[in-house]
């Protein structure tokens, strides 16, 4: 039997990222400044990014030197292994060779730190004190506080508050690297003070926390804010996950049929699947398949459209799929994947067609999370079982076709933070909503008017 | 700078365990029937443990080969990595080299399943169908619940009802893997029922919860009862842990002045170090350092004596140092750490002074746990936290001597479901309870005498 690891030497780490814009067959549209609905200019991020960010955003090199100090912190985990699920392969019964990169050994359980130690970098570097977030489940404010501490920045979080009483041992786990954890609404800014005045018991929401936190970085010269998915420049880092697949897949002597990755606002399945499409683009036969939450069905429910990337409407103004800004998508366990837009680079090839998008509901979901779990050992964010499930589907394919398919999927964090999840699913208490043509009309309608 | 991490592939996982009992200088005293007083035989153990491992519990056999069966599954995670602590060292100015061992990749997050596994496969192998444990905090309960599910054996696990109650996290774990979780006391055993007569609200302990699981597996032909630390071929099982260490050490071109883990029951312990105690009998010189809790300072503080290994009396009588079978240790957050005997083949080679130990306060434990984290990344549960802090005070030794030692610790688990436990430590909430003259007083009252 062959390996159950292929596993990269410290040395392997890529020494650059890979940036998709430099091979695109067609460039996605650009943002536009909200008021002017001209397309935006630097300056227009400069009150809340530094410049080499800013400067990535729109770049078009298609290898970003990863600096040194970020390759330090980067080898504390990385390279991450790429797993054969032989386990899930017997009990699928399938002629198909499963593949699966696992991120959960970072120390904040999942991919968020490509990113977060790239940001806290790039701040640092710019002369920056503080960085300001939002977080809903804690994922990406447990990364952006680890990344905040190695560089010596200060961190504050604004966490949901109805998840920042759920959540205690998020809340713990981001205190633990130092950071300042503060429930929103909060009375520390202008929005969070009008929130609550009009309504003392909010229990808050994502939207409200983003306008906090941009406030606060705004507001204040030496702090920067931090957003953890949807940019140009986060998917670009994350894109350490594809080449190092890459690489691994090589030593294999093996190319997948298919990449999967879970879709939320996009960096997670991006960071797997963009290094793959540079090989599409030449030729290379690839099929790359983002799965959402048909709670929240952004790719195959949504429209193509401008539109803000924030409920308050504070960002410019971005060409994607989208449910409408103010979609507030159904309570579901995979807190990563309720966001009612797409990253605009992934919105544009899935419009020209590079990518697919699937999507599914929770229970079915689970079930290939336990079979995950008890055939492979790891238990999985119920993020990264959306992905588990459509390789299952994929396999079951295989087997029916009789075909050696091989299927490459990210596992992009561990579920030890979320047993609640489990715990709703094997006592049956999981709902199943999908999104309703009820739900569509009413989501459309904020949808901002673009000539 | 040197690699962070020394990496093996999976071909080099040992092929055998080491049997410590091979090479030490005088065996360990006989385990006794305690009703005979005389050395057990066999069949004493028949009830509850399969023949496999009764025979490695007595052997003398240097090297037991570890079945393909068990490997197949050690492969999922092992080799695990070892790291070079340099954001550590730096922050704690020491010219010494640190090193871990990071037993916390395993799917259970501890080193517990290195002998789940095995004990589960000479069980099936022995055709049992079923596995009975006790369990406290949740880690071993939650490494056999996995072990049982690759190899297709029921589990039952008493988990002390405090515990369960408190932890719901924990049990949620151990069902996703398909266990049965019963909260001790319980209705379902003699044991429990009658404890539940005379204290309808007992919050249980270990104790009980041992007596539960035993008397379940003696009552029913087809359940065993397993055991996660203590025994000899548990110790056997972990060796995994210091052989892929020394190999992992051997790369680099070092070999370790001191080699550090905390020690509950001695497993963890034994595990890293007596692969090392090998070279030591052959006159290497290597210091291998025991790290215990000042609130059960069972080695430090206890006394070398024919006692029983848990609380009801139900085990035969094993020499060793113990603060008495009915000793309750005070609560604290190291629940694994909290056992009132040592392994016998630990016991005797700290009596024969081949080993050291330390005892530290949960105060100082946790402010390194706490500098770890930020500098390394990793979480750490707080069991191997007591490593940690051992090594700490080692290299700050090694500064004041201006002398370049290499450290060695285990870090034997994460900390993921410990947060808790951090908390408090932020909040300045944590008691630092040290063994008093009364509680060793109170502590040797029931230790039998034996002729």
């Amino acid at each position: 039997m062959s390996e159950a690891k292929i596993i990269l030497e410290e040395k392997e780490i890529p020494r650059a990222w890979y940036n998709i814009q430099a091979d695109m067959p067609e460039p996605p549209s650009p943002p536009l400044n909200s008021v002017t609905q001209q397309p935006t200019v630097p300056d227009d991020l400069a009150a809340i990014f530094p410049p080499d960010l800013i400067a990535q955003e729109a770049s078009r090199e298609r290898w970003i030197e990863i600096p040194g100090e970020v390759l330090e912190i980067y080898r504390l985990w990385r390279p991450t292994p790429l797993h054969r699920a032989h386990r899930l392969e017997q009990a699928l019964q399938t002629p198909a060779q499963i593949y699966y990169k696992y991120e959960g050994v970072s120390p904040a359980g999942s991919h968020k730190p490509n990113t977060a130690v790239a940001q806290a970098y790039y701040n640092k570097k710019a002369g920056i004190k503080r960085l300001t977030t939002e977080t809903g489940a804690g994922q990406w404010g447990s990364a952006l506080s680890i990344a905040c501490r190695f560089f010596g920045l200060e961190c504050t979080v604004y966490m949901v508050r109805v998840s920042y009483n759920q959540k205690p041992y998020r809340r713990s786990f981001m205190e633990v690297y130092g950071a300042q954890v503060i429930p929103s609404p909060s009375a520390e800014t202008a929005a969070g003070r009008k929130v609550l005045a009009d309504h003392p018991d909010s229990p808050g929401s994502l939207g409200i926390a983003i306008s906090e936190a941009v406030e606060d970085a705004v507001q204040h010269g030496d702090a920067n804010y931090s957003l953890g998915s949807v940019l140009n420049h986060v998917l670009l880092h994350q894109s350490v996950i594809g080449l190092e697949a890459k690489a691994q897949m090589a030593k294999a002597d093996l190319y997948p049929d298919v990449v999967i990755a879970c879709h939320g606002g996009g960096s997670n399945f991006a960071g797997l699947a963009f290094p793959f499409l540079q090989d599409k683009f030449q030729g290379k036969e690839v099929r790359a398949v983002a799965v959402e939450p048909t709670a929240c069905p952004t790719l195959t429910r949504g429209q193509y459209l401008y539109d803000f990337g924030d409920t308050a409407g504070l960002t410019p103004l971005i060409r994607m799929y989208t449910l409408g800004h103010d979609f507030i998508p159904p309570g579901i366990h995979a807190g990563g994947l309720r966001y009612h837009g797409a990253a605009s680079l992934v919105s544009k090839l899935y419009h020209d067609g590079y990518i697919e998008a699937q999507a599914y509901g929770q229970t079915e979901v689970f079930q290939s999370a336990l079979l995950f779990a008890q055939t492979e050992g790891i238990l999985p964010a119920p993020e990264a079982a959306h992905a588990i499930h459509a390789a299952v589907v994929e396999a079951a394919a295989a087997r029916e076709a009789g075909e050696k398919r091989v299927i490459l999927f990210n596992l992009s964090g561990h579920g030890h933070f979320d047993l609640t999840a489990y715990d709703d699913y094997l006592e049956n208490k999981l709902n199943n909503i999908t999104f309703s043509p009820e739900m569509q009309a009413e989501s459309k309608k904020t949808i901002p008017k673009v000539e």
